[in-house]
Protein backbone atom coordinates (compact mmCIF):
# COMPACT_ATOMS: atom_id res chain seq x y z
CA UNK A 1 0.00 0.00 0.00
CA UNK A 2 1.03 3.17 -0.74
CA UNK A 3 1.92 5.87 2.27
CA UNK A 4 -1.25 7.25 2.06
CA UNK A 5 -2.96 3.98 2.41
CA UNK A 6 -0.89 3.35 5.70
CA UNK A 7 -2.15 7.10 7.14
CA UNK A 8 -5.71 5.67 6.61
CA UNK A 9 -5.63 2.09 7.86
CA UNK A 10 -3.97 3.23 10.73
CA UNK A 11 -5.09 6.35 11.66
CA UNK A 12 -1.75 7.54 12.46
CA UNK A 13 -1.16 11.25 11.32
CA UNK A 14 1.31 11.59 7.83
CA UNK A 15 3.68 13.80 9.76
CA UNK A 16 3.95 11.11 12.42
CA UNK A 17 4.53 8.24 9.98
CA UNK A 18 7.50 10.53 8.28
CA UNK A 19 9.13 11.34 11.51
CA UNK A 20 9.11 7.76 12.81
CA UNK A 21 10.37 7.01 9.33
CA UNK A 22 13.15 9.15 10.02
CA UNK A 23 13.89 8.35 13.42
CA UNK A 24 14.00 4.90 12.24
CA UNK A 25 11.27 3.43 14.26
CA UNK A 26 9.21 2.63 11.28
CA UNK A 27 11.27 0.62 8.36
CA UNK A 28 11.41 2.38 5.13
CA UNK A 29 8.76 1.12 2.60
CA UNK A 30 9.70 -0.98 -0.70
CA UNK A 31 10.92 1.11 -3.33
CA UNK A 32 8.56 1.04 -5.98
CA UNK A 33 9.55 3.74 -8.35
CA UNK A 34 11.09 7.09 -8.57
CA UNK A 35 9.75 8.45 -5.83
CA UNK A 36 6.96 5.82 -4.31
CA UNK A 37 7.29 3.35 -1.38
CA UNK A 38 5.25 -0.04 -0.74
CA UNK A 39 3.82 -0.32 2.93
CA UNK A 40 2.75 -3.49 4.31
CA UNK A 41 0.95 -5.16 7.03
CA UNK A 42 4.50 -5.46 9.08
CA UNK A 43 4.23 -1.34 8.90
CA UNK A 44 1.42 -1.62 10.06
CA UNK A 45 1.69 -3.88 12.74
CA UNK A 46 4.96 -1.32 13.69
CA UNK A 47 2.92 1.55 13.63
CA UNK A 48 0.60 -0.21 16.53
CA UNK A 49 3.15 -1.05 18.64
CA UNK A 50 4.99 2.25 18.48
CA UNK A 51 1.63 4.37 19.33
CA UNK A 52 1.26 1.95 21.79
CA UNK A 53 4.34 2.41 23.10
CA UNK A 54 4.36 5.79 23.44
CA UNK A 55 0.70 6.79 23.79
CA UNK A 56 -0.48 4.07 26.39
CA UNK A 57 2.83 3.22 27.74
CA UNK A 58 4.15 6.44 27.77
CA UNK A 59 7.75 6.07 26.88
CA UNK A 60 10.10 8.20 25.35
CA UNK A 61 11.07 8.01 21.90
CA UNK A 62 14.80 6.88 23.43
CA UNK A 63 13.14 3.65 24.94
CA UNK A 64 10.84 2.96 21.96
CA UNK A 65 13.73 2.67 19.34
CA UNK A 66 16.22 0.40 22.22
CA UNK A 67 12.61 -1.88 22.01
CA UNK A 68 11.99 -1.88 18.57
CA UNK A 69 15.58 -2.44 17.30
CA UNK A 70 15.39 -5.58 19.93
CA UNK A 71 12.38 -7.04 18.28
CA UNK A 72 14.32 -6.71 15.17
CA UNK A 73 17.53 -8.11 15.56
CA UNK A 74 18.04 -11.37 13.76
CA UNK A 75 20.00 -13.29 16.17
CA UNK A 76 21.59 -12.86 20.33
CA UNK A 77 20.42 -14.37 23.17
CA UNK A 78 16.64 -14.18 23.89
CA UNK A 79 16.41 -14.37 27.51
CA UNK A 80 19.32 -11.28 27.18
CA UNK A 81 16.81 -9.22 24.24
CA UNK A 82 13.80 -10.17 26.77
CA UNK A 83 15.58 -8.63 29.75
CA UNK A 84 16.89 -5.38 27.61
CA UNK A 85 13.41 -5.02 26.03
CA UNK A 86 11.58 -4.76 29.33
CA UNK A 87 14.26 -3.14 31.19
CA UNK A 88 13.40 -0.04 28.65
CA UNK A 89 9.75 -0.06 30.20
CA UNK A 90 8.90 2.25 33.04
CA UNK A 91 9.88 3.07 35.83
CA UNK A 92 13.35 4.83 35.27
CA UNK A 93 15.73 4.03 37.74
CA UNK A 94 18.94 5.57 38.66
CA UNK A 95 21.83 3.83 36.45
CA UNK A 96 24.63 4.73 38.70
CA UNK A 97 22.46 2.75 41.85
CA UNK A 98 23.52 -0.80 40.20
CA UNK A 99 23.39 -3.11 43.59
CA UNK A 100 23.32 -4.24 46.12
CA UNK A 101 19.71 -4.12 46.16
CA UNK A 102 19.09 -5.58 50.18
CA UNK A 103 15.48 -5.01 50.24
CA UNK A 104 14.41 -6.43 46.61
CA UNK A 105 16.78 -9.21 47.97
CA UNK A 106 14.95 -10.40 50.51
CA UNK A 107 11.43 -10.51 48.76
CA UNK A 108 13.26 -11.68 45.28
CA UNK A 109 14.22 -14.75 47.59
CA UNK A 110 9.98 -15.57 48.04
CA UNK A 111 9.76 -14.88 44.27
CA UNK A 112 11.90 -17.98 43.43
CA UNK A 113 15.56 -18.80 43.03
CA UNK A 114 15.75 -17.84 39.15
CA UNK A 115 16.40 -14.42 39.28
CA UNK A 116 19.16 -12.24 37.82
CA UNK A 117 20.32 -10.32 41.07
CA UNK A 118 21.36 -7.42 38.65
CA UNK A 119 18.37 -7.01 36.60
CA UNK A 120 16.34 -3.80 35.89
CA UNK A 121 13.54 -5.08 38.14
CA UNK A 122 15.73 -5.43 41.01
CA UNK A 123 16.56 -1.80 41.03
CA UNK A 124 12.54 -1.00 40.83
CA UNK A 125 11.81 -3.17 43.30
CA UNK A 126 14.39 -1.63 45.43
CA UNK A 127 12.99 1.96 44.99
CA UNK A 128 9.69 1.02 45.56
CA UNK A 129 10.68 -0.77 49.15
CA UNK A 130 12.57 2.48 49.81
CA UNK A 131 9.42 4.32 49.16
CA UNK A 132 7.68 2.04 51.33
CA UNK A 133 9.73 1.86 53.64
CA UNK A 134 10.09 5.92 54.43
CA UNK A 135 6.60 6.68 55.16
CA UNK A 136 6.30 3.48 57.59
CA UNK A 137 5.07 0.97 55.90
CA UNK A 138 8.21 -1.50 55.25
CA UNK A 139 7.18 -4.63 53.94
CA UNK A 140 6.83 -7.48 56.36
CA UNK A 141 8.10 -11.09 55.73
CA UNK A 142 4.86 -12.14 55.44
CA UNK A 143 3.31 -9.45 52.91
CA UNK A 144 6.69 -10.44 50.60
CA UNK A 145 5.41 -14.31 51.32
CA UNK A 146 2.02 -13.38 50.40
CA UNK A 147 2.89 -11.29 47.28
CA UNK A 148 5.26 -13.57 46.11
CA UNK A 149 3.05 -16.52 46.04
CA UNK A 150 -0.02 -14.58 44.15
CA UNK A 151 1.99 -12.57 41.67
CA UNK A 152 4.13 -15.76 41.21
CA UNK A 153 0.85 -17.37 40.15
CA UNK A 154 -0.02 -14.48 37.77
CA UNK A 155 3.56 -14.36 36.65
CA UNK A 156 2.68 -18.34 35.75
CA UNK A 157 -0.37 -17.67 33.09
CA UNK A 158 1.56 -14.69 31.74
CA UNK A 159 4.03 -16.90 30.55
CA UNK A 160 1.96 -19.56 29.29
CA UNK A 161 1.02 -16.79 27.50
CA UNK A 162 3.57 -15.87 25.44
CA UNK A 163 4.03 -17.21 21.98
CA UNK A 164 6.64 -19.11 20.95
CA UNK A 165 8.20 -19.65 17.45
CA UNK A 166 9.27 -16.21 16.74
CA UNK A 167 11.18 -14.52 18.44
CA UNK A 168 10.54 -10.40 17.62
CA UNK A 169 6.74 -11.47 17.93
CA UNK A 170 8.15 -13.26 22.16
CA UNK A 171 9.29 -9.82 22.55
CA UNK A 172 6.95 -7.68 21.19
CA UNK A 173 4.12 -9.49 23.36
CA UNK A 174 6.06 -9.21 26.58
CA UNK A 175 7.17 -5.91 26.41
CA UNK A 176 3.56 -5.20 25.63
CA UNK A 177 1.96 -7.29 28.01
CA UNK A 178 3.93 -6.70 31.14
CA UNK A 179 3.37 -2.93 30.31
CA UNK A 180 -0.22 -2.71 29.29
CA UNK A 181 -1.26 -5.50 31.95
CA UNK A 182 0.16 -3.37 35.23
CA UNK A 183 -2.40 -1.05 34.98
CA UNK A 184 -4.87 -3.53 34.64
CA UNK A 185 -3.65 -5.41 37.91
CA UNK A 186 -3.64 -2.37 40.00
CA UNK A 187 -7.32 -1.31 39.18
CA UNK A 188 -8.15 -5.28 40.02
CA UNK A 189 -6.58 -4.68 43.26
CA UNK A 190 -8.55 -1.45 44.40
CA UNK A 191 -11.98 -2.90 43.13
CA UNK A 192 -11.05 -6.19 45.53
CA UNK A 193 -10.07 -3.70 48.33
CA UNK A 194 -13.69 -2.46 48.16
CA UNK A 195 -15.15 -6.37 47.81
CA UNK A 196 -13.15 -7.58 50.51
CA UNK A 197 -13.90 -4.97 53.02
CA UNK A 198 -17.69 -4.77 52.35
CA UNK A 199 -17.52 -9.02 52.41
CA UNK A 200 -15.94 -8.91 55.32
CA UNK A 201 -18.59 -6.66 56.78
CA UNK A 202 -16.10 -4.06 57.87
CA UNK A 203 -16.70 -0.63 57.68
CA UNK A 204 -14.96 0.03 54.64
CA UNK A 205 -11.39 -0.50 55.76
CA UNK A 206 -9.14 -0.14 52.92
CA UNK A 207 -11.87 0.46 50.21
CA UNK B 1 8.57 22.10 69.57
CA UNK B 2 9.39 25.21 67.01
CA UNK B 3 8.57 25.38 63.38
CA UNK B 4 12.86 25.28 63.17
CA UNK B 5 13.16 22.48 65.14
CA UNK B 6 10.27 20.56 63.30
CA UNK B 7 11.89 21.58 59.85
CA UNK B 8 15.38 19.89 61.52
CA UNK B 9 13.36 16.75 62.38
CA UNK B 10 11.60 16.09 59.16
CA UNK B 11 14.22 17.48 56.95
CA UNK B 12 11.88 19.29 55.09
CA UNK B 13 13.12 22.65 53.72
CA UNK B 14 11.82 25.66 55.90
CA UNK B 15 10.12 27.81 52.83
CA UNK B 16 8.42 24.23 51.86
CA UNK B 17 6.83 23.92 55.51
CA UNK B 18 5.70 27.60 54.73
CA UNK B 19 3.82 26.80 51.82
CA UNK B 20 1.88 23.86 53.22
CA UNK B 21 1.09 25.82 56.05
CA UNK B 22 -0.74 28.55 53.64
CA UNK B 23 -2.19 25.70 51.48
CA UNK B 24 -3.68 24.50 54.62
CA UNK B 25 -2.06 20.94 53.58
CA UNK B 26 -0.35 21.14 57.50
CA UNK B 27 -2.16 22.45 60.31
CA UNK B 28 -1.56 25.48 62.31
CA UNK B 29 0.94 25.35 65.20
CA UNK B 30 -0.23 26.28 68.53
CA UNK B 31 0.22 29.65 69.81
CA UNK B 32 2.33 29.98 72.07
CA UNK B 33 3.25 33.96 71.80
CA UNK B 34 3.17 36.63 69.66
CA UNK B 35 4.97 35.55 66.90
CA UNK B 36 5.99 32.05 68.03
CA UNK B 37 3.70 28.59 67.42
CA UNK B 38 4.18 25.00 68.78
CA UNK B 39 4.31 21.78 66.75
CA UNK B 40 3.97 18.40 67.68
CA UNK B 41 3.90 14.77 66.76
CA UNK B 42 1.41 15.18 64.30
CA UNK B 43 2.72 18.19 62.57
CA UNK B 44 5.65 15.71 61.54
CA UNK B 45 3.17 12.86 60.67
CA UNK B 46 1.32 15.28 58.41
CA UNK B 47 4.52 16.35 56.81
CA UNK B 48 5.83 12.71 55.99
CA UNK B 49 2.28 12.18 55.15
CA UNK B 50 2.24 14.99 52.50
CA UNK B 51 5.81 14.24 51.50
CA UNK B 52 5.22 10.37 50.73
CA UNK B 53 1.89 11.68 48.28
CA UNK B 54 3.78 14.32 46.70
CA UNK B 55 7.00 13.45 46.09
CA UNK B 56 6.66 9.39 45.90
CA UNK B 57 3.35 8.67 44.92
CA UNK B 58 3.71 11.76 42.26
CA UNK B 59 0.50 13.96 43.10
CA UNK B 60 -1.01 16.92 42.12
CA UNK B 61 -1.40 19.38 45.30
CA UNK B 62 -5.23 19.35 44.90
CA UNK B 63 -5.32 15.77 45.44
CA UNK B 64 -3.58 16.35 48.91
CA UNK B 65 -5.68 18.63 49.99
CA UNK B 66 -8.25 16.11 49.27
CA UNK B 67 -6.81 13.50 51.07
CA UNK B 68 -5.85 15.39 53.73
CA UNK B 69 -9.44 16.96 54.48
CA UNK B 70 -10.85 13.63 54.64
CA UNK B 71 -8.49 12.71 57.19
CA UNK B 72 -9.42 15.63 59.28
CA UNK B 73 -12.96 15.26 58.74
CA UNK B 74 -14.18 14.23 62.21
CA UNK B 75 -17.56 12.56 61.17
CA UNK B 76 -19.46 11.04 58.23
CA UNK B 77 -19.65 7.61 56.08
CA UNK B 78 -16.30 6.12 56.26
CA UNK B 79 -16.59 3.72 53.67
CA UNK B 80 -17.44 7.09 51.45
CA UNK B 81 -14.17 8.69 52.65
CA UNK B 82 -12.13 6.01 52.00
CA UNK B 83 -13.80 5.89 48.37
CA UNK B 84 -13.28 9.34 47.54
CA UNK B 85 -9.41 9.30 49.44
CA UNK B 86 -8.71 5.98 47.01
CA UNK B 87 -10.36 7.85 43.97
CA UNK B 88 -7.73 10.59 44.05
CA UNK B 89 -4.92 8.67 43.58
CA UNK B 90 -3.73 7.93 40.30
CA UNK B 91 -4.01 7.37 37.66
CA UNK B 92 -6.69 10.27 36.84
CA UNK B 93 -9.68 9.22 34.51
CA UNK B 94 -12.01 11.47 32.58
CA UNK B 95 -14.48 12.59 34.41
CA UNK B 96 -17.14 12.77 32.17
CA UNK B 97 -16.64 9.16 31.20
CA UNK B 98 -19.32 8.03 34.28
CA UNK B 99 -20.13 4.82 33.07
CA UNK B 100 -21.17 2.28 31.77
CA UNK B 101 -18.05 -0.13 32.09
CA UNK B 102 -18.39 -2.81 29.67
CA UNK B 103 -15.47 -3.85 29.59
CA UNK B 104 -14.39 -3.20 33.84
CA UNK B 105 -17.97 -4.67 34.36
CA UNK B 106 -17.17 -8.10 33.40
CA UNK B 107 -14.03 -8.32 35.19
CA UNK B 108 -15.67 -6.97 38.04
CA UNK B 109 -17.95 -9.81 38.27
CA UNK B 110 -14.98 -12.12 38.95
CA UNK B 111 -13.72 -10.26 41.49
CA UNK B 112 -16.54 -10.35 43.96
CA UNK B 113 -20.61 -9.05 44.22
CA UNK B 114 -19.27 -6.36 46.76
CA UNK B 115 -18.64 -3.63 44.21
CA UNK B 116 -19.55 0.05 43.29
CA UNK B 117 -19.80 -0.05 39.85
CA UNK B 118 -19.90 3.38 39.56
CA UNK B 119 -16.37 3.85 41.37
CA UNK B 120 -13.32 5.43 40.49
CA UNK B 121 -11.62 2.77 39.95
CA UNK B 122 -14.13 0.97 37.64
CA UNK B 123 -13.24 3.49 35.33
CA UNK B 124 -9.59 3.14 35.56
CA UNK B 125 -10.30 -0.81 34.94
CA UNK B 126 -12.11 0.14 32.31
CA UNK B 127 -9.26 2.40 30.35
CA UNK B 128 -6.38 -0.40 31.38
CA UNK B 129 -8.62 -2.49 29.98
CA UNK B 130 -9.24 0.02 26.31
CA UNK B 131 -5.79 0.12 26.20
CA UNK B 132 -5.38 -3.49 26.49
CA UNK B 133 -7.63 -4.23 23.53
CA UNK B 134 -6.41 -1.24 21.64
CA UNK B 135 -2.98 -3.02 20.99
CA UNK B 136 -4.60 -6.43 20.44
CA UNK B 137 -4.45 -7.76 23.94
CA UNK B 138 -7.58 -7.43 24.94
CA UNK B 139 -8.10 -9.74 28.50
CA UNK B 140 -9.39 -12.87 27.84
CA UNK B 141 -12.46 -14.82 30.64
CA UNK B 142 -9.73 -16.97 31.75
CA UNK B 143 -6.94 -14.37 32.44
CA UNK B 144 -10.00 -12.44 33.98
CA UNK B 145 -10.12 -15.29 36.52
CA UNK B 146 -7.11 -15.93 37.22
CA UNK B 147 -6.02 -11.86 37.61
CA UNK B 148 -8.93 -11.69 40.13
CA UNK B 149 -8.28 -14.90 42.59
CA UNK B 150 -4.82 -13.93 42.69
CA UNK B 151 -5.41 -9.94 42.84
CA UNK B 152 -8.44 -11.06 45.45
CA UNK B 153 -6.10 -12.87 47.70
CA UNK B 154 -3.83 -10.16 48.37
CA UNK B 155 -6.61 -7.96 49.02
CA UNK B 156 -7.43 -9.96 51.80
CA UNK B 157 -4.21 -9.38 53.11
CA UNK B 158 -4.07 -5.68 52.69
CA UNK B 159 -7.61 -5.26 54.37
CA UNK B 160 -6.57 -7.20 57.26
CA UNK B 161 -4.07 -4.96 58.33
CA UNK B 162 -5.54 -1.74 57.93
CA UNK B 163 -5.96 -0.37 61.72
CA UNK B 164 -8.88 -0.24 63.29
CA UNK B 165 -10.29 2.20 65.65
CA UNK B 166 -8.85 5.54 64.74
CA UNK B 167 -10.66 6.67 61.56
CA UNK B 168 -8.80 9.22 60.29
CA UNK B 169 -5.57 6.47 60.59
CA UNK B 170 -7.59 4.19 58.58
CA UNK B 171 -7.71 6.47 55.86
CA UNK B 172 -4.42 7.47 55.27
CA UNK B 173 -2.80 3.79 55.96
CA UNK B 174 -5.35 2.64 52.76
CA UNK B 175 -4.65 5.75 50.92
CA UNK B 176 -0.57 4.89 51.28
CA UNK B 177 -0.86 1.14 51.17
CA UNK B 178 -2.76 1.26 47.80
CA UNK B 179 0.17 3.93 46.61
CA UNK B 180 3.05 2.16 47.70
CA UNK B 181 2.21 -0.82 47.20
CA UNK B 182 1.72 -1.03 43.45
CA UNK B 183 5.12 -0.20 42.36
CA UNK B 184 5.94 -2.88 45.05
CA UNK B 185 3.59 -5.56 43.20
CA UNK B 186 4.82 -4.62 39.55
CA UNK B 187 8.00 -5.16 40.37
CA UNK B 188 7.89 -8.26 42.00
CA UNK B 189 5.55 -9.74 38.79
CA UNK B 190 8.43 -8.82 36.28
CA UNK B 191 10.84 -10.43 38.56
CA UNK B 192 8.67 -13.41 39.18
CA UNK B 193 8.34 -13.66 34.82
CA UNK B 194 11.98 -13.91 35.57
CA UNK B 195 11.82 -16.97 37.45
CA UNK B 196 8.65 -18.49 36.38
CA UNK B 197 10.43 -18.42 32.41
CA UNK B 198 13.85 -20.02 33.60
CA UNK B 199 12.47 -22.00 36.00
CA UNK B 200 10.06 -23.59 33.08
CA UNK B 201 13.97 -24.52 31.10
CA UNK B 202 12.26 -21.89 28.22
CA UNK B 203 14.23 -19.88 26.22
CA UNK B 204 13.23 -17.18 28.27
CA UNK B 205 9.84 -15.95 27.18
CA UNK B 206 8.27 -13.23 29.52
CA UNK B 207 11.19 -12.26 30.84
Amino acid sequence: MRISELVETTGVPLATVKYYLREGLLPSGRPVGAKLSDYGEDHVRRLALVRALRDTAGLPLASVRTIVALIDAPEGDLVASLGRAIAALPPTVDPAGSGPYPRAAGVAREIGANIDPDSTAMAQLEDALEAAESVGLGISDERARVYARHVRAIAEFDVAAVPTGDRGAAIEYSVLGTAIYEPVIAAMRRLAHQHVARAAGADGAGR
